[in-house]
């Protein structure tokens, strides 16, 4: 086997070990897990600052933000009252499960109902990358165009649940509901799509029951060991 | 030295050098080259179809179009009547010198004055992929928000131009021209920022006149060897 390829099997084992730890720690915690990916500014942080607002007094939410530079969005979601670790990636273009790991290090876990993990802004890398958490999240938004689905499918292939934000913009842009829905379906037929505006609150609801759905069919799966 | 860092420095000076080959011979065929990069939808297809509509008649137009899936953007380039190439990089993050190289070999280039490289939308790794090009262009757009320069850096660092498109929907989003402004300039103080509306065609107009003065410009310190 050449060098390049044996180097690629190790590194890709050892992040799978890591995302496997991680798995377990937040399945030992009883923490629901979200891991959310999106194109640069689809509203993935504004999505965590509604949320954040609407079930903060029911959940005990926390948020890890993934970016290349600057804590701009740690500095957002901390002001609406969570608390949230900032990784910055320097020129990385994705979270991995190393970095999970030492965030999460500062967290008490067991005291958590969810943890979000917002990703780097890119529609490509993230995807490849276990973070050991019980779901994926893609948020894309209206003014990306409806044809994200099939120009980005490993993203939308590897995904639990496609919130499409900004619908207030709908008749602003050539967006197509119906052209960006056949595009999900046509990779994974029984998908939830959220349609929704973070800026109007049009459609958060159901984005608030799918947090809490899925919430409690992890925890029903996965009983908290250490209770 | 770890076998990691030597290969990938390995891969690296590879990479240089099919990017020099590729400098060498755009020069020598005297076209001038632009790189476009942005995050997935920003608006990269949409410039190069009202650029082709604009100067079409005036230069010998032709464009490589990177995208992970589908020829969707190739067939709409195409439909403008200029000479496009599709690559699809499978799950590859961003365009390669080496499938650039192949890409070129079906162009004749010394009968073209103009070659667009769309790049893969990711606002992260194709900043890292010399491709040989005289100019480096990001495309940003405003439902993006302001803070992208700040948010991903090394783009907008080594860009020659910035392209801010989708100036029509600046009322209906909370973009502020002045801070966008701010944080380009505080990276690259000389850059051109070019706002534009590819939908109403508001600024386009600045933009041909960037794409006229700079292939001049790379004209006159490249003459055309081949002549």
């Amino acid at each position: 086997m050449p060098k390049r390829i044996r180097l690629e099997k190790r590194v890709v084992a050892e992040s799978d070990r890591l995302a496997k730890e991680l798995s377990d720690r937040f399945n030992r915690a009883g923490v629901f897990v979200a891991n959310l990916m999106s194109s640069p500014g689809a509203g993935k942080t504004t999505l965590l600052e509604q949320t954040t607002r609407r079930l903060g007094a029911e959940l005990r939410l926390a948020a890890i933000e993934g970016d290349l530079a600057t804590d701009r969005d740690a500095r957002r979601i901390r002001a609406v009252g969570i608390p949230c670790r900032q990784i910055n990636t320097g020129g990385g273009c994705h979270l991995s499960a190393r970095q999970i790991l030492e965030a999460v290090a500062e967290f008490d876990l067991a005291n958590l109902d969810v943890l979000f993990i917002e990703n780097v802004g890119n529609l490509v890398c993230p995807a490849e990358f276990d973070l050991g958490e019980h779901r994926r999240v893609v948020v894309s938004s209206t003014p990306e165009g409806d044809d994200k689905p099939i120009k980005y499918p490993v993203a939308f292939h590897h995904a639990d649940c496609v919130v499409l934000n900004k619908i207030d913009l709908l008749a602003a842009t050539d967006f197509s509901l119906e052209a960006f829905r056949k595009y999900v379906k046509g990779l994974k037929p029984r998908i939830p799509i959220l349609e929704l505006s973070c800026r109007t609150g049009e459609g958060l609801d159901a984005w608030l029951d799918w947090v809490r759905t899925e919430r409690r069919a992890v925890a029903a799966q996965a009983p908290r060991s250490a209770r």
